[in-house]
């Protein structure tokens, strides 16, 4: 009896039903004796190639001559244990067909490439080792993130892309218009955005936060999913132009609640993607980060230490150390002050909550120090901050006097205001950046080798 | 012992550990007698609200006085079997505190209000019945369309939002840009788009599937969920400038393939919201659209027919009926024609294939007529198409020369074209709408009242 094609990752399991298999899938390469060729055949659905022995004297053979790095081929056959080490199972062919022959002339053949080499086709380096590791282990965290919200009863929201909120949080905005670029619309020698597409100004979200607290004070446990821009000119490892968020927001959370949200999120992900993803993590073990599992499973079960700024300051101070920046009170802490709060201080992860309100945003919780806001930031050693949150203003006074300190004219969000003039509550809520979060898990240093297809400054190509 | 709060579908289902119980949430309605109020109170964890009894004798109850209706409210008491009709439990109040007042200004008082008004209000009618409903089931939906692609091995790919493939399919694009709008860098008259953030000009996705064709000839099966834009000037009630896709794609599948993965999603998805929305949709069906759970329930167990396009416009014209737009080969079937199709002629879902390539996209495969597409349209009663799909051209030759007709310069999606110069395979995928199917789900018959914070022509506001 014919059945349809069988992935490779259970044909590697070795649990599959009697008879023949069909396989299919990319060839990764191909090695040829008098009698045998060896086909190392891969589909993606798992870091393992499977091994298809095919004897020189199977019919339609000949057609085999074009079975090069990168073919795509249907193979059927019978899976035999094989006599090879670090593989259980093989696949003796009895039937061979090359769907998509590849001439030498591919650009990903066997040898080793540079990642940023691969950048440059990054609709083949899909095909690699690394690459297909890094996509499988983005996929199962994506589906881990809704299954620990949803789990907890928390409600997913797709917040809009396109936002005329100018001032949802720092940094640059792409702008977004269907005006004619050479010659808009004018008024008064300023572009007349009210006849753009919206009526008005209006650009790329740098934030879903605003929106998810409208819903947190309609379904008290929320979160945002989705993507989040930055038109920043910085061509660093660790910026996109284009990167995926997670926000949660929660009613009736306090800042130590939002400590804990996040503490149980992220160990969650860590122990999901033990659980997982462990072949594509001993990958990255072996030949991206030693140590990394080791790592992860510290973090999966860390008691998570916590530290006002106001003593991180005294600690970082106190330690004797130079500091490319001098710690100071007032000053955010650099990623070096970060590490080794982590790293030396707390050796774990740590949340230094009770930042200076100036060096925060409008929208964090005034203390009653009237100094500091009940903000806080997750720390992790070798990383620095992962996670940042805090409780929001929920005092309709204390907020719109806050906006007006931060330049920001409390009318031009008068609907922000609305959700403190009727019926506010307390809320907190938190953001973690998912390509940062994949960098730690993966241990790939450059955010450009953790996204599909990157954009950043020069470079939207695919 | 004092415990957290407990969600109020919690305590409606009488499932809690025993001693009081804190709850917290919105007022929905309050009603007085002489001795007692009754608060019926809501946090969006379901439909229903729980009736909170207060006893005027109630230390703080004189507080209880700027209890409106919107206001938020903790109250802790004791769950009691209620003696009141249509509720199984309700909370007798030992305590009860006002969190935020809500004052006559409320813009959401009991009365019914219109969806216009309430699209007015977005950030507030999240807190009416028939928003939490919605976006109840637009949450649910959205996990389910993970799981029902997670389980069957499908890898989650987010594509990019910002692209600078200008062909990805029909409709106008949004341009994304840092250029100084009102003089931009100019070259022989025209915009220097060379000198923009990415180096050229970019706009917003219309469709993430060139993209997750790349994926799919490496991991297999893939799906996309993700913002897509349409900047059409048309101000109806199925279009809006952002709205949510889902794109799976398939390598080594046909047209019939395809189907068959588009009938089983759109009945997983039915019977998903069956099991786990009921009391949100026999909300809807009493005051939405009456029947839906019967046509969701019947949908769900449908066989799907199939009908080629030529065989439906020989129906058609058969048919005797007058259309306002009358059926001829060669021309794009009508919404008027894809409801007659399924309501009239096959009397349920069905899949209409084989298209006229003049009216189909260039990357649809050419059928050995050399005149049809391997392309299918998936029609439901009462709404004609909610998904389109096709089985790709994987032949180099032919997709070139299908673009050149379709005035594409092969060499401007070169990449794409790659797939199928090495290890090309046959392939196949669709698109649906996921505002379209919640429209389909809920009843509800504005695509503006199925988004969070929906992006039309004149309005990008909140």
């Amino acid at each position: 009896m014919t059945q349809g094609r069988t992935r490779i990752n259970r044909a590697l399991s070795g649990e599959v039903p009697p008879g023949p298999l069909l396989v299919k899938g990319w060839v990764r390469t191909v090695r040829r004796t008098k009698n045998l060729t060896f086909v190392a055949l891969n589909d993606g659905s798992c870091l393992e190639s499977l091994q298809i022995v095919v004897d020189t004297d199977l019919p339609g053979y000949a057609e085999s001559t074009n079975l090069g790095t990168g073919a795509c081929v249907e193979a059927r056959g019978e899976l035999v244990a094989s006599p090879a080490a670090g593989q259980p199972w093989e696949l003796h062919a009895h039937e061979l067909r090359v769907l998509g022959a590849a001439d030498a002339d591919y650009p990903l053949q066997k040898k080793r490439h540079g990642f940023e080499y691969l950048r440059s086709i990054a609709h083949l380096r899909l095909r690699s080792n690394t690459f297909g590791a890094v996509f499988r282990v983005r996929s199962a965290l994506s589906f881990a993130i809704h299954r620990f919200f949803q789990e907890r009863g928390f409600l997913y929201v797709q917040t809009p892309i396109i936002t005329a909120n100018d001032c949802e949080g720092a940094g640059e905005m792409f702008r977004v218009s269907t005006l004619d670029p050479i010659d808009p619309p004018r008024l008064d020698g300023a572009v007349d955005w009210t006849r753009d597409f919206f009526g008005e100004r209006t650009g790329l979200t740098v934030s879903g936060q605003l929106q998810g607290e409208a819903f947190a004070c309609a379904f008290s446990d929320i979160y945002t999913f989705g993507p989040t821009f930055r038109a920043e000119n910085s061509n660093t490892s660790r910026h996109a132009a284009e990167f995926w968020m997670i926000e949660p927001e929660m009613a009736f959370a306090d800042l130590a609640a939002d400590c804990r949200l996040a503490a149980d999120f992220i160990q969650y992900l860590c122990r999901y993607a033990l659980d997982n993803c462990s072949e594509d993590l001993k990958f990255f073990d072996n030949f991206v980060e030693k140590g990394l599992i080791e790592k992860l499973g510290s973090l999966a079960d860390a008691e998570f230490q916590q530290l006002t700024y106001t003593d991180a300051i005294k600690e970082l101070q106190a330690s004797g150390r130079t500091f490319e920046f001098s710690p100071v009170w007032g000053s955010d802490l650099q990623s070096e002050h970060e590490r080794f709060l982590s790293e030396q201080v707390v050796k774990g992860p740590l949340f230094v909550t009770d930042y200076p309100k100036d060096i925060k945003a409008f929208y964090m919780r005034l203390n009653d120090d009237g100094k500091t806001v009940a903000a806080m930031d997750c720390l992790v050693p070798r990383v620095g901050e992962i996670i940042g949150g805090s409780q929001r203003e929920e005092r309709l006074d204390v907020l719109a006097q806050r906006m007006r300190e931060a330049g920001i004219a409390p009318e031009s969000l008068g609907w922000f205001l609305d959700l403190r003039r009727w019926g506010t509550c307390p809320h907190a809520g938190f953001g973690l950046g998912f390509e940062r979060l994949l960098m730690y898990v993966t241990g790939m240093t450059n955010i450009r080798d953790v996204i599909p297809f990157p954009r950043t400054p020069g470079n939207a190509r695919f």
